[in-house]
């Protein structure tokens, strides 16, 4: 292997902000719709100074997070807050990958991404280092659960104010695995459409920075770190097919960022990616609207249990739409059954325990391989992106039962000669 | 830096099993206790063998997770069952060691150790890897909890048939965080020390390999690792006190022979280095000979919400002891309250959500900390075991209440008014 120079600049790679249609240019404040367009403001990049900065080399001599793509994300400090989030296992599957006829499936885990077990540890991360950055003492968020949770923890260890907003009807963990931060925090009576509405108000009058409303440009920048690592533990290459889950339609289209940016700076050779999305059938606006050949979204009422990624009308959903078609991708939604099924079949293949939202998304690798939407020698990477312990109440009832014994030999015999006898029944049933 | 050779030797490291007390030898098999000293036994290495293959260059080139320090653990395959464990961050504590009044606290946080969630997945990789090794295709254990979630997973994972012993009185999310991966689950009327008692019994007749039963000397060498991992991560440096929580013992003690083991083949410095161990005191048979100045454990009835380390008889309890006494250390318990605010303290100042026996451990550092008996000065490594996403019950009633509120402003605004008059009642109240 030939050593490449070590790259020594170390000027700024992000320039500006600007309007996703129309190209208007804001400076690098808290701001989130172009005034002009209407349209999402996004960062922009100097990709010939990124270029300079980095190689195989220096990242992988990085941190182990995602501070090792630091030139690549919308952050000036020297030490952004770094809690170990990122640089989650690519597990090459083995079991559910003969289980679906796949010969190419790999499992990118942020069931156990940190902090708080999820992906959004890495949008937070960003944002609450680039709200420091502009002077937010306190950080807010409108959230399905999963944002709630890291915004609450980062921020109890970064120190800020916290003040978190979600639905009422939230998991009991996702509930509680926010509150045990200490953060203040709004329950609202009303889905997430009315909780983002709410908080959009409140963004205008408290000068506080909410991750996902007015620091959205920054925030959805860290889920490219989700592409720039597959890339990377591929061993520098990009996959052929990958399958994510669809709320705001953010992190998908965010891969679709990362690996190009991947490709402009030539760290990896350029190849058709294809991009396919999973919804849950009781929140689908943007399936609903793939499969009519719409390019727009209409919103919907949100109803499944799959409660983290139940977004009726998604801020980002035209976009990913887009991406979906132009890559030859597909976007699929499951039946609440079909998500609790596929939830059970990650952890009793790989030991991977999901929620709902991991669940929907395997449900829809079936799918698509059931289809033939997936061809079983495409390397297709499924992005799994929240831990099952934070929604018991998902699968409670449909898993199997302990059987309760007491302290003695015979009586463990006993239950042993049942579970074999279930065991016998559920095989012949099977396999009649 | 001087760059060492690469070691090339690649013979086996491991010799044979040797009993505790007596020096007796035992062939590599599933054996663990000393048929002459009743004592138990002991995996024994061959450290000039270790020397050859290891230095630090080759182990900072080895994969991310505990297979990094393969030479010092009791596997042959070339591929050992590896789902991430390990390699979890040591976090430099900024806001918890102010507020105990430290200068060098550092925190080992397996709450987010892969895949399971707690430090067993360091003994379960090792133990089911050996498994395999030693021809055994059902898995067991008798467990408190975690190692049930992890056993079952990582059996999953590795397709082997798994059935897991359990008091019958766990946590909803050990239960469940077992069954999602659908093993046989044998819930036992009675307390961790009887589920044992059962396993043995069992572990006689059934030819299954039970994890910390007679697989117990090769699994346990799997928390070595979190000696090494801390070693490393210090930068090739022991720390001067360690805190860990003590159920069985095991962890404690083998801690203590990873860091021996490190000095022995010359990867750092000698150091002498203070183990502290905690206990809840509604199970504190440990820390009750500990005060007592015996070297001989008096089993006890375990009565604790810390459940995962309720062992009354602990199985390495006077080789714990014999640490702590001899590395001029102690051995604290404290009251289930001070568990909880253990855990929230943590969680407030870190942003890390650990489950009881985590709450068991910050609680005995503060105890410490405020008896003198850690000097403020001393490099101080707490290790965090577990995730609190597990033991939901143990907090719920004793943390913030979220804000229950209409999708209005001015709803909002009455709830914000609310909370901040509590906060000046509270700062009002602890300001008296
Ligand atoms: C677990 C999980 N997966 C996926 C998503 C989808 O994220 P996005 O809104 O970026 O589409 C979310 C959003 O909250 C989530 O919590
Ligand atoms: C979270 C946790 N911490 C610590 C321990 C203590 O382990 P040991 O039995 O090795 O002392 C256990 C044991 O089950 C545990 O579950």
């Amino acid at each position: 292997m030939t050593q490449t120079p070590i790259k020594t600049s170390t000027g700024k790679t992000f320039t500006h902000l600007v309007s996703k249609e129309g190209g208007v240019k804001y400076p690098l404040k808290a701001l989130n719709v172009c005034e002009e367009t209407f349209s999402p403001l996004e960062v922009a990049y100097d990709y010939d100074e990124i270029r300079r900065q980095v190689s195989r080399e220096s990242i992988e001599a990085g941190p182990h997070s995602i501070w090792r793509y630091k030139a690549f994300l919308p952050v000036e400090s020297e030490n952004p807050i770094d809690v170990g989030t990122g640089m989650t296992p690519l597990v090459k599957s083995n079991r559910l990958a003969r289980q679906l006829g796949l010969k190419n499936l790999y499992i990118k885990n942020d069931a156990v991404n940190m902090p708080t077990l999820s992906f959004k540890d890495r949008v937070v991360s960003v944002a609450l280092t680039r709200a420091r950055e502009l002077g937010f003492s306190t950080v807010s968020c409108a959230s399905t659960g999963n944002l709630a949770n890291s915004t609450a923890a980062i921020a109890a260890h970064a120190g800020m104010d916290c003040c978190v907003f979600i639905p009422s009807d939230l998991e009991a963990g996702k509930v509680l695995g926010t509150l045990i931060y200490n953060p203040t925090l709004m329950a609202v009576k009303g889905n997430y459409d009315q909780v983002n509405r709410l908080c959009s108000e409140v963004g205008n009058s408290y000068g506080w920075g909410f991750v996902n409303i007015n620091l959205r440009p920054y925030y959805s920048e860290g889920s490219k770190t989700l592409g720039y690592e597959v890339a990377e533990q591929l061993g520098w290459e990009l996959p052929d097919h990958i399958v994510a889950p669809l709320a705001s339609g953010s992190l998908f289209t965010k891969i679709y960022k990362g690996f190009n940016e991947f490709v402009k700076v030539g760290l990896v050779d350029e190849k058709a990616v294809r991009f396919s999305g999973a919804q849950a059938e009781g929140c689908s606006p943007i399936a609903q609207a793939f499969k009519e050949g719409r390019d727009f979204v209409t919103p919907v009422k949100p109803n499944t249990i799959a409660k983290s990624i139940a977004i009726g009308n998604p801020a980002d959903g035209c976009y990913a739409l887009e991406v979906a078609r132009k890559t030859n991708g597909n976007i699929e939604s499951v039946t609440d059954a079909e998500i609790v099924e596929g939830m059970k079949l990650l952890a009793e293949t790989e030991g991977i325990f999901t929620e709902t939202a991991g669940g929907t998304t395997i449900a829809v690798l079936k799918k698509l391989v059931e289809a033939g939407k997936i061809n079983p020698d495409e390397k297709t990477v499924v992005y799994i992106t929240g831990n099952g312990l934070k929604t018991q109440e998902a699968v409670q009832g449909y898993i199997g039962q302990p059987f309760i014994i007491e302290p003695k030999l015979e009586s463990f015999e006993r239950a042993l000669e049942r579970s074999r006898t279930l065991e016998r029944l559920e095989w012949q049933q099977t396999n009649v």
